[in-house]
């Protein structure tokens, strides 16, 4: 058995009723896309959601799981349950989540208007004919509704619902949120239907309720009727929290459980809320408003990772369940560690949103959990880590950023007992030292605090602050092994994945030409407030970079080759509200410009037609190409004699000294060395376990004190 | 025995020795990404490439297939041989495609720099630390390459050539094209190497050259070694004809074929070469003239549908082999149907390059051919259709566009004895009668001509022209079946996707509001020559009018809600073609503006931000949303007695009167429709076969005389 938790957060553990099942605890997996699906990759899906249930997740759900093949969200990657073959995925998924407790959610959804049917091709179906606003699904006009259509769906939903239930599902959704069918039946921004669905309040709830009705019973009671519903959507929709009251409280007897957050997909950052502009819990001044309308429990999310406002919220009764996608993916063992009381064990999430772009782009990544995704397919557990054979070979890690951190760590959860993790710098940290100091991103030095607390623990790793190691220093340093993460820098001269060549006018010593780091760490400041930011990177440090030099008074220009400033910060709901920002402080934007000289007093630029377009500027900052500070490595791999004679064995490289990727891919790196450092050749990853192939055994002994049984958990069942 | 071809064309059906194989015609199947993999969905991606071997393709490729983990395109979707399981694919496939008497290729790759890494994990590797110039697919810095690396891609590429001849494969390609890895060492904008691998021209060829060997000694004499390679990069890497042939020369002892085409990944619309744009064979040009380097055969391709432009290339010498993507999945049978004389059944590709929009958001789809891409899930095969139980019922097909047309074809071919296709106009075409009006846009005609020409060889199929059909004349027609084919209209209001509603000044029967109809078919002008147009479609339907107005001296602003014109028509390789040509004839481009309201002299958006933009306009042209023309199919479901009563047993529609969608969803929903008329509901598509389901078996009997025995083919062997 399992110890109490703390008195204070014992709110959080007491179990809770919800139709006809028992929640173990008030922790909620609400569900999110990770770019592999239960129905298409089944055994990688499982593997990652049943970890969240060994960590204590009183309920784990899947993502989306659509109903019928018109609602197709391809290229988005969302599950299936339409025939026996998902059933029998699902049923397996479902048995992996519940062998440790936790009940098993099914989010049963039908996108209506923003399905591409690319892959079905199945045209989209909504209330009325008129496109989706959430552009990015699709450039297609949807079917207005029939009758039929309406009986289809409804009839489908209740099918996978009883499909559902025989697959073991506990809980099983009408998921409405996401501008999903049902949302877009209550709008009417997309409902202008002159039927019995359409027109007066009741009408437009038409959809909601009877496919409520219809799916309460398939299930007939063997499992708990959930709901999920944007209870503001916070746009054009013309649905706030008002209108949506009102259908809670008509269709409150029909559902076990409301699972509510804000916005619709067209402005998915207002669910997304990046960390760089929202704080925790930013949406519960929506979300928690829809409690007095309800009977039921209320499970919402918020981006909570802070157990004392969990607590709180509970004990006000402003929810009754703590709902997190995020908050799940960077700890899975979040619930457990509140319960040991072990506050400063849990990987706190970033809020960066690394989650969503990575899942968008291929596959789940997050930076702070680099196991997240990766528990089938390379057999990695976020809290338990194989022990090293052979502990002994003292190890020198070169760099103390994001990868240098995670590699040390991990070497030190395997008991590796001589590391040593030597800095230039005082503090941890590497390019998040400067990268944190920029507006907003504080947060992000989670990633840094959260690993210099367990280096701290563990016996074997040793920060060695304020020394830079040469060649020569490393030769006498005593390791066998060594790590260089020594990160990378900005091009001075504006090597651009345009030319791949310097921009011509550009130059370390110029006043007027800056890199990001010269401004944030050197101090370098552009000799005038007038200041061209040239954005090749396409992702954050433009915006940052902006931010910070308007707190000083510039006025910024973003100059962007392609057709917005931080386009790839589009998938991490980040890239529009920085631009409002930067655009609110008095920054300007200038898309589809390459910059192709510089001068002392401005910028020469070449539109998409090779037009010349001169823009005035004091200063021209280049955040162009990041390159590999990889000197050491290569010094040291090119006398292999020297390094014989030094007693060194290996020398292997991770993070951005690598490739410069972004946050979760650097964390990732040091992760995967410090996993492989004792495989057959360390510097190339380990081949991935099939979908196909049988699950992996995790190692079964406690880490360096954040076991299963330090945590309080009991033995899986 | 096949009968032997016209004399004109037999030079088309020489075999050839290529290094130990013998290719039985000059047709060439050349790879292409279809959204779904050989290795993924290997028999969804069998079925689709068989069919090819069967309609005569001499030779038929896989897509890119992987050699390393490195090399992971994700989200583009590429098969991979790296393991045994994605041979025993491979090896199914191969034995699918042999069967038909075609040799099998597979495109062994790897794109080095151009790899997102966001599925595997590893970061990509190039030759430098320079990113891609296709931003397309990746944020990230790629690794340099050490030794190491070059060894393990050299020996990972042995490996699976090694692997692809167990499994069978003929022909076994070191892929360099679309600036893959080989590419990238031999270009100076991508490798700036200082070591053995870069520098001199020499250096540079040296991956090229070893990869090539290593390749050759793996696969040792069991199969065909080619090369595929981009002759002229025409863009910044600096490799033209002239490199690229002394590459050839120094290659050619250690390849057997080589493969050539023209452009790089971040120039990849050469390759396309969308019809509106570019002509026939127009990348000849750069193609043919290497031919001068290399002593062995050489494919090429071009777009190539004419088989008298292909027989001239093979009998000058120019190509040895007519090489084919688009042309190939517009028509599988295309070889069959030349070796048979049967030139006017042919399906020609229009080069719409819908093909690669489709394959890019989801699942390969053709204009020309419904079939492509459903050949396993749905059992569909472009030549052999079952025929209908009973082909007695009379059918009224009211709408001869492209929906109209395939339906009435295909209910032709399935033996129905009774079909009218009726449309009130004199021409078939329905919306592509006036959208082929638009400059450059008459290629897609060949949609109507092709279905013109088939309907007119079926006995039970006739087409009456100018008869617009009302609720009485289609209850008096005497069909038991009515089929709606009626398709779409622009809104005149300006309905959009942003705002769900009309544009505040707008209206059909004002003079400065236009939408494209009432310019092309109704002939309404603009009052002056300053138009805005506003693209809210994001395909082409806004470039296209501008062109069509810039012919008469307008001077077009294309403003758009998003970040360019025919923003989705990237995918086709068209957009920015045609920003191009609308530019350089004086057009202008506004993005990221949202039209809010029209006066009489101008338009009144609002940017990013909300702030207010004036343009100066004597007219708006409204591009924004297509509404569905069913007031017929309403109109006749509205009383099910009065059908009863005129003998109307069923009522259905297809195409854009369903959901306006693009050409080629319009061409699969009349093709749908007639495929499961006698199905359980036919209005609803009928469940997709998984692909771990047993195969389809296609119908055995020639459809209306181009079966199988027609077309010369021997029996499957």
């Amino acid at each position: 058995m399992s110890a109490a938790p703390d008195s204070r957060y014992a709110v959080l553990f007491e179990p809770l009723e919800i139709g006809p099942r028992e929640l173990p605890n008030r922790f909620f997996q609400v569900p999110y896309l990770p770019g592999f699906t239960a129905s298409g990759r089944p055994r990688v899906n499982a593997a990652h959601r049943a970890v969240k249930a060994e960590g204590g997740w009183g309920a784990v759900c899947t993502e989306w799981c659509m109903v019928a093949p018109d609602a197709d969200p391809a290229p988005e990657q969302a599950s299936t349950l339409l025939d026996d073959a998902d059933e029998r995925n699902l049923a397996s998924w479902c048995a992996q989540v519940q062998a440790h407790g936790a009940l098993a959610g099914i989010e049963l959804a039908h996108d209506g208007a923003n399905a591409g049917g690319e892959s079905s091709r199945w045209p989209a179906v909504a209330p009325s004919q008129l496109r989706s606003d959430a552009w990015l699904f699709s450039e297609a006009t949807p079917k207005e509704m029939e009758r039929a259509d309406i009986e289809r769906i409804q009839a489908a939903w209740a099918a996978a619902a009883a499909r559902a239930v025989r697959a073991g599902f506990d809980i099983v959704y009408v998921y409405g949120a996401a501008s999903m069918l049902p949302m877009q039946f209550l709008s009417p921004f997309t409902n202008k239907r002159t039927d019995g669905y359409g027109g007066s309040f009741e009408n437009r709830a038409r959809f909601w309720l009877e496919t409520l009705e219809a799916v309460r019973g398939a299930v007939a009671g063997r499992a708990v009727v959930a709901a999920r519903i944007g209870v503001d959507q916070l746009g054009p929709s013309g649905l706030g929290v008002e209108e949506v009251s009102r259908l809670v409280g008509l269709a409150d007897p029909l559902v076990d459980l409301w699972d509510v957050n804000v916005g619709g997909l067209a402005n998915s950052d207002m669910d997304l809320t990046p960390s760089r502009v929202f704080e925790e819990g930013y949406s519960l001044q929506w979300t928690t408003r829809i409690k007095a309308a309800t009977r039921k429990p209320l499970v919402t999310v918020g981006r909570l990772t802070n157990a004392d406002l969990m607590a709180d919220l509970v004990r006000q009764g402003k929810v009754d369940i703590i709902g997190a996608a995020r908050p799940s993916i960077a700890d899975p063992f979040l619930p457990a560690k509140v319960r040991a009381g072990r506050f400063e064990d849990i990987r706190e999430c970033i809020g960066s949103n690394h989650c969503a772009l990575k899942a968008t782009t291929g596959h789940l990544a997050c930076s702070q959990n680099a196991t997240a995704g990766e528990e089938h397919r390379r057999g990695w557990h976020p809290e338990r880590f194989p022990r090293l054979a052979d502990t002994s070979p003292p190890v020198a890690v070169i760099g103390a950023g994001p990868a240098g951190l995670e590699c040390a760590k991990v070497l030190g959860r395997r008991g590796m007992e001589l590391v040593h993790m030597v800095d230039a710098e005082r503090e941890m940290g590497g390019h998040l030292g400067w990268f944190g100091r920029l507006p907003g991103f504080q947060p992000w030095l989670r990633l840094v605090d959260y690993r210099r607390t367990q280096i701290e623990k563990l016996p074997g790793v040793t920060f060695v602050p304020g020394t830079r190691l040469e060649v020569e220093d490393v030769l006498d340093y005593g390791a066998s092994i060594v790590v260089c993460a020594t990160g990378s820098r900005w091009s001075a001269d504006g090597i651009n994945l345009l030319t791949h060549a310097p921009i011509p006018g550009a130059g370390a010593g110029l006043a007027h030409v800056l890199t990001p780091e010269q401004i944030v760490v050197e101090g370098k400041r552009p000799p005038g407030p007038e200041v061209v930011i040239y954005d090749c990177e396409g992702y954050l440090t433009g915006l940052g970079i902006a931010q910070f030099l308007q707190r000083e008074g510039c006025r910024p220009t973003i100059v962007t080759p392609v057709h917005e400033a931080g386009a790839h910060a589009f998938h991490s709901g980040e890239g529009p509200v920085m631009r409002r920002e930067v655009h609110a402080a008095g920054g300007a934007f200038r898309h589809g410009l390459r910059l192709v000289g510089i001068e002392p007093g401005g910028a020469r630029c070449e539109d998409e037609f090779g037009g010349a377009v001169e823009i005035d500027a004091d200063a021209v900052v280049l955040v162009t190409q990041r390159l590999s500070e990889d000197r050491l490595y290569r010094d040291l791999l090119a006398d292999p004699d020297r390094l014989a004679a030094a007693g060194i064995e290996a020398v292997y490289r991770a993070g951005d000294c690598v490739a410069p990727r972004l946050l979760p891919d650097a964390i990732f790196d040091g992760h995967r060395l410090a996993m492989e450092i004792d495989g057959p050749d360390p510097a190339t990853p380990q081949p991935l376990r099939r979908d196909d192939e049988e699950p992996p055994t995790y190692p079964d002994g406690p880490g360096a004190g954040i076991g299963r049984e330090a945590l309080g958990l009991g033995t899986a069942g």
